[in-house]
């Protein structure tokens, strides 16, 4: 299956056929000059599928997007940089309302199907005028996804975008995010079109899986935002018959979300602040999926683990701490872990239940490489996940620190 | 029922009658030249009571210790420091059976009697014969109980000890720990000990009880390692009835062992690896204690506050997030905290649902102290919870990830 799927070299949210984007700035914060709010158009009403933030917390466009989303139809996306719209109560709500509105005139739609987002500080209200002067500038065009990728960044070094084909459709990305916080510059956010005509009920189920497998794998700092959100446009514009789970097509679909969340995901850690190298956990042999998913994501998590790589120490000890701390079914004589630096060889750390003897300088080395992977076995199962993990480094409590209200 | 426990300036696992202590130089590991293995005697056989940790990997030690103690009677603890025996396989097993046994030869108990713990690096063996004429040579005091304190330490920078009396009982203890690891130097451990006549089932409920308003409210990296262990022994010395939950004296007994637990707790967040401050998170209006506690440990845990803290940054957005993404019921209209660096007055940062204006430059001069406090009304129900965590520095990282196995 995985064949039929091929990622474009270069391609973003406007890649599929019907869809626009731009962007312009309009100086949210005043001591900004970039791209800060995007907008991404379908020539045609689209399904629509969201997963958001579990913080109960939630920011005041997660409130209004969820509302516009209950019928699983959108045909726009608006979103800025520079002020989260989070913890601003009342006033909050109506500013999101009024961006939707904003953005429903500009792209003579319903407000109802605008799908809105925001990143940036927590606590300070949108500069409205502002805001709806700069989403009336915004120049629609079939250009336009990268610098609707750029708008919604915020500590982000660089853009993060995907492409994929698969058969004649095409699905696409962009999303945003680099540690949770800097410092309250918040949020993953993280916007997916296709040219395929998903239905609606199908691509919200496809889309909570390709969510569990790439954004809910992902850490970089364990702390959730109040604006997180995962959004999903379907056009149908290159034609065909609805795609549900009947579909020929539908598992190359799931795939192909799947990968295209994963892309993102792992560009988000690879770009998280202050990191210098992606950890890989990858965990096999596990007694059930939950067990995987929990062993994975904590060797990712492990503060311990992470240290130890960004010194590039093989500090074995480390990752069998963090595997019996996640909680998942172990015995230490059936577990097994290797490490690698992709797509090279791995070496041995830890035989089933023995420390391994291995080439130190080696292992060292292959910390340095800026991806680095642990595999583990534990032996009970055949359940597997992977999850993904920056390193921490003082950069990262530099930027997270040092930063002045 | 609190003016009744009398803290003492000075005292440690000695300071109840009947117990003696001392430690020696066995050179567990050959660069170090400090007290590495110290012993605990009671004159007369005790109940005791443990606690352990609750990662999956345990240590040989622990494996033993449990075994030792599911008669609920002890009368010794050997502990030593520099190598924590964990993922040692069945040699490191009869290592610590031979640990214990060396111990019950110096004190003249079986080794059935004897509490057995280890601490430092993952993965080594203890090096049996250093460390059995080590024990030989223990001399055991009235005196001794700082130096099994200085023992026990790691990383620690200083011994962290309690005494208090209340009635004509005396209740001590000494615990060592300093954030998870530097790098496998793992491990909190805490030995308490009094004179009072606890019936063993009453001090297992109690000891439960004390840890999870201590030791498992703190945070310095939200690691768990394989050799953490609470024990508590009480000989009885000091005479009167058998105390249990019927006995007049329960209740300051159950406050005077939680107390000492918090004490001990609060030494090893204030000597955590890096650490410049003590953040203590009061959650106050919660709707249940398991929601306290969750939200207060996340905040304690956030590495968004743990830096925002470290960078004396009033970020109450970090809070904000960190008690939504505790998973705890609340409903920000509901919600107010405060900042205060005790015992100096509060200030107000949110108050139901909005951000409260206060004077900037004070909340940095109280970021600055040395104790940080939170407190959160939930505004919920009437349940509280406090928990302690330290901040987050470069220095951590430093420790952390150039340390060379």
């Amino acid at each position: 299956m995985a064949e039929d799927i091929v990622a474009l070299a270069e391609g973003g949210v406007t890649s599929p056929r019907g869809f626009l984007a731009g962007a312009v700035k309009a100086h949210i914060r005043e001591d900004w000059d970039k791209l800060d709010v995007g907008m991404v158009y379908s020539e045609a009403p689209c399904s629509a599928a969201a997963v958001y933030t579990t913080n109960r917390v939630q920011a005041a466009p997660v409130t209004v997007t969820r509302k516009h989303l209950r019928d699983g139809r959108a045909q726009a996306i608006v979103a800025n940089s520079g002020s989260a719209n989070a913890a601003t109560g009342e006033r909050g709500l109506q500013d999101a309302i009024a961006m939707a509105e904003a953005a429903a005139l500009m792209a003579g739609v319903p407000a109802a199907d605008i799908v809105v987002a925001s990143t940036g500080v927590i606590g300070t209200h949108l500069p409205l005028e502002r805001l709806a002067a700069g989403i009336g500038a915004i120049e629609l065009s079939p250009d336009g996804g990268d610098d609707f990728a750029r708008a919604i960044m915020t500590t982000d070094t660089r853009p993060k975008q995907v492409a994929l084909r698969f058969g004649v459709y095409t699905l696409a990305g962009a999303a945003k995010g680099a540690g949770m916080i800097h410092p309250n510059m918040a949020t993953m956010l993280c916007f997916l079109t296709t040219d395929a005509p998903v239905a609606a009920g199908f691509l919200q189920l496809t889309l909570r899986e390709a969510v569990d497998d790439s954004f809910n794998m992902i850490d970089v700092d364990g702390d959730t935002s109040t604006n997180d959100m995962v959004v999903v446009l379907a056009n149908g514009m290159a034609g065909g018959e609805p795609l549900d789970e009947a579909h020929p097509m539908a598992g190359v679909f799931r795939e192909a979300l799947t990968r295209a969340c994963i892309h993102l995901a792992r560009a988000i850690v690879s770009d998280a602040e202050g990191g210098t190298k992606v950890i890989e956990a990858v965990v096999e042999g596990a007694a059930d999926r939950a067990d995987a998913r929990r062993a994975a994501r904590e060797v990712a998590r492990s503060l311990a683990v992470k240290t130890a790589v960004y010194g590039s120490d093989p500090n074995w000890g480390r990752v069998l701490a963090a595997i019996g701390n996640s909680g998942c079914a172990m015995e230490e004589p059936r577990t097994s872990f290797w490490l690698s630096a992709p797509p090279g060889p791995e070496i041995c750390l830890y035989e089933l239940g023995s420390p391994s003897p291995f080439d130190e300088s080696k292992a060292r080395a292959m910390l340095g490489e800026p991806d680095v992977r642990f595999r583990i076995d534990l032996g009970m199962g055949n359940a597997t996940a992977t999850a993904w993990g920056s390193d921490l480094t003082e950069d990262y409590v530099r930027l997270n620190s040092l930063y002045t209200t």
